[in-house]
């Protein structure tokens, strides 16, 4: 991989203050890394293509439960970015085929492989879902003080898939996934509030509390990202997550899925701050 | 018709305080009329019923346009009411062929008729799109002391076609609709601030002030509603309306839709708190 194409990164560039066109086309030419830091300001957004056959399943799935599928964009079947009146991602020379840092591919309900560029594994049939991301209301919680123990630790925040039942539609079935945050009991009020102003990226907690009545019993090895790093007088609190799409999937089985790496999300062109209610 | 249906008006009743349920059966049993006021604390909601071939077509413009379609439900093709997890309208005995007051029909973008039991122009492949109202965020303007002048003139509010066009999605296209509200000047803030706490029933207004801004050309002949009632020092403030899928079917001209009749609304089993952010 050589420079020109993006693929190789460069010690002295500031992710953080990246457009999200140009953090784009870094993972369009080849750089497969984490994105939490990338392009401060943008919303982020977990991505889940289906066969089309599927597509309005997966919207009303999707609707059912938005809290964990808060759908920001859709993108027809052929397209390969959001059409131009989209905020989210519709930047002439954008591909949704490539312009994530790294994919997985899901056969009939099994992780099939993990790829950096999806081109080799996409049809022409699958419609393509941008979904909300808490990335979003991280930033202002960070703002307004209130620590967040994965990103002081370095490691991904984690996830559950929990006992509840998302509310199904047609053939798509599945399991609420959350992710968990340690907050201090003092500013457990002020981390509900906050992202409560965020509801199309989750919005409030689903759940303050005993991780034990969510059914989550393999507490220090999550279902999705890294163990919780929490400290003395923290209070799990728990959020729906946008893995919650590839919980169905691995349920409902579809006969093709392409989702974002966790982690390795979509930089879309939307501003977190346009999320923002009221 | 006779008492024991509902459809005789009992004088003495007070509607405003009637369970959402009871109301729906007076519908059901002949009642047919206008429902401001009724039920109050519960939100109602506009209805669209389109063929399951564009029904994909239509969550995608919904999701497209969400300050117009804000969807609430979503009742599958062959069923009658919500699922059982719905907040929204799930409740035993409900049909939504039969509760809503009036229903307008619309066969290939023409308006064919206007009903009062829609079982008989029903077909099985009909899906249902429940879409958020601005009714739901009246009640907490008047609560804050804003007055509302369609309310004191006892009329409908005014709702125009405007020449903003929404984004389309597939087969389907068509104008923004608005309604308006004249706000007493001093006010007009605290009427965005509050609304804006609502995003799933329409929240914020997309336009303040001149409407000739919008391309409206008949401010005294609105295209659905009645005539604006303004007072002195009052400032038009616009609010996207869910009356905008029937400007959609007028353009789009699917072989059938089934809508309520405006300020005919579904009322629905949810509280109008239920929609509050934060």
């Amino acid at each position: 991989m050589s420079t020109t194409d993006g693929a190789q990164a460069d010690p002295d560039e500031d992710v953080a203050t990246l457009s999200p066109a140009a953090a784009r086309a870094r993972f369009a030419g080849g750089r497969a890394t984490a994105t939490s830091g990338w392009c401060q300001g943008y919303a982020q957004a977990n991505v889940i293509a289906l066969p089309r056959e599927l597509a309005f399943d997966m919207m009303v799935f999707a609707q059912r439960n938005p809290k964990p599928c808060p759908v920001l964009e859709v993108i027809d079947a052929g397209q390969v970015r959001a059409d131009p009146g989209g905020a989210v991602f519709s930047a002439p020379g954008s591909d949704i085929r490539t312009d994530l840092p790294r994919y997985r591919v899901y056969r009939r309900g099994t992780l099939a492989e993990e790829v950096d560029d999806a081109r080799p594994v996409w049809r022409e049939d699958l419609v393509t879902f941008v979904i909300g991301c808490s990335f979003t209301f991280e930033h202002p919680l960070l703002a307004a003080g209130i620590p967040l123990r994965h990103l002081d630790a370095g490691r991904n925040v984690p996830m559950y898939r929990t006992a509840l039942r998302c509310r199904s539609a047609g053939r798509l079935a599945g399991p609420l996934v959350v992710s968990m945050r340690g907050i201090p009991a003092d500013r457990v009020a002020d981390a509900v509030r906050i992202s409560s102003r965020y509801p199309a990226v989750h919005g409030a907690p689903v759940h303050v509390g005993d991780p034990a009545a969510l059914g989550i019993e393999s507490w220090d090895e999550p279902d999705y990202g890294d163990a919780p790093a929490l400290q003395p007088g923290d209070v799990p609190v728990f959020w729906a997550c946008g893995v919650t799409p590839q919980a169905m999937v691995l349920e409902s089985c579809p006969e093709v899925a392409i989702t974002h790496s966790p982690g390795h999300m979509l930089v879309t062109d939307a501003r977190d701050a346009d999320y923002l209610v009221p």
